[in-house]
């Protein structure tokens, strides 16, 4: 069962992913970031590889795409927040598109 | 090149899509239709093939996807509006939804 992320432990997560371009959403605790790829099939072709990542983790993101970009919100059902889960798929996620 | 859906042509498409759950944009000339499957594997399955089609289409949806639900609106950008691409867009990801 995931866990919320709070005081320090949440503040430390968020600079790291504020470092990469996570930014946390308004009035939400929640976290999103704006992917921008070559093309379609760049940005499609990365979220292929995410949704493969995602159903593995049990930890699905919501986003949209238009053309060639794919906009992300993370945030933890069960834990009504940010929660390590989200963390682990940003850095994923940073990882598969860099 | 795209042209603009106008007049009967328009009617008749609307009317078509509007029986398998297509429905008109508040405020702007488009098309949108919620897709529900059983879980996310299949949602994101399905927007792979979608995808597949957009691209040999050239024709790419909006959409958005939290979990086993895709928010889906259409329109083409060269007409500021609906036009044929559309409509066929919009009849290929019902036939590979049902």
């Amino acid at each position: 069962m995931a866990e919320k992320l709070e005081g320090a432990a949440r503040a430390e997560a968020l600079t790291t992913l504020g470092e990469s371009g996570w930014a946390e959403v308004d009035g939400r605790d929640a976290i999103h970031k704006t992917f921008v790829f070559k093309n379609f099939t760049r940005a499609f072709g990365w979220m292929t590889q995410v949704a493969i990542v995602a159903e593995k983790m049990d930890h699905h993101p919501e986003w949209s795409n238009v053309y060639k970009t794919v906009e992300v919100t993370l945030a933890t059902h069960d834990v009504d927040g940010l929660s390590a889960l989200d963390v682990t798929l940003a850095a994923k996620m940073d990882r598969l598109a860099s």
